[in-house]
């Protein structure tokens, strides 16, 4: 009776356990959903309003070049407003683990340009981006091996 | 009868998946290790010979500078050596998703200047790294913000 016990209980730890993994995936595939949609306002449609439902109580920002908070995103989309409304953002690859969500991205400012390549790396709080790091480096004419940066 | 089967059979193709994630995460967690065991050999040890174990049959490789497969790596790093022999990469955050991992990484090529901010992606086949992107950006003197680039 106490061995049953034990065992039903171990099983219960063990399914419990799995159950929690099932449910980080599900969460982690929820989140890379809210970065790709908030990629889409903020940098493609260029739409602060709509970019700003995505955020949480706080926007740290890192990109040396952009003020800190959901007011530095504000300046820096009208400034491609006004500067390079043409420009686009292609999500190559997303990826998630735990809290974070990474994207790889072809950046064009200008049509026809070569462009920059991108690393974002945003973390999550109850499914809204409150943190946000990147790596930009501009594509160049040249390269070493023909299998091009994405 | 049927139902209780019925009931069963269901219980244990939900456990099945359970347990498929269960198994993927755990390959998430040893493929880390690879990267950053794969990272210390390549970058800092600047050892080819040891960094190759942790290489598939490919090294297809998408930085600009770099060329092509492992003999790409092995020039490299020849070239770190001679060049930029007290050069170090820290790694400050790794994340899996699926067969990739990805570090975020700060690497100073002569002690005392700022260095570089990279993100690395690796894909991994069989627990081996088999392909490469990056994306480098130097760090800059002045920030927007006091967040720094980590």
């Amino acid at each position: 009776m106490i061995r049953s016990t034990l065992a039903l209980a171990a099983a219960a730890f063990a399914l419990t356990a799995l159950a929690a993994g099932a449910a980080d995936a599900q969460q982690q595939e929820a989140n890379k959903k809210v970065v790709v949609e908030f990629y889409e306002k903020a940098l493609n449609q260029k739409d602060f309003e709509a970019a700003s439902k995505y955020l949480g109580s706080r926007y740290t920002q890192h990109n040396p070049n952009a003020p800190d908070g959901p007011e530095g995103l504000k300046t820096f989309l009208q400034f491609l407003k006004e500067k390079f409304p043409n420009s686009r953002s292609e999500i190559k690859r997303v990826f998630a683990d735990g809290d974070y969500v990474i994207v790889h991205v072809h950046a064009v400012r200008e049509p026809g340009t070569r462009g920059n390549a991108i690393i974002d790396i945003f973390k999550l709080e109850n499914s809204k981006v409150v943190e946000h790091w990147d790596v930009v480096q501009p594509i160049p004419e040249k390269a070493a091996n023909t299998n091009g940066m994405f």
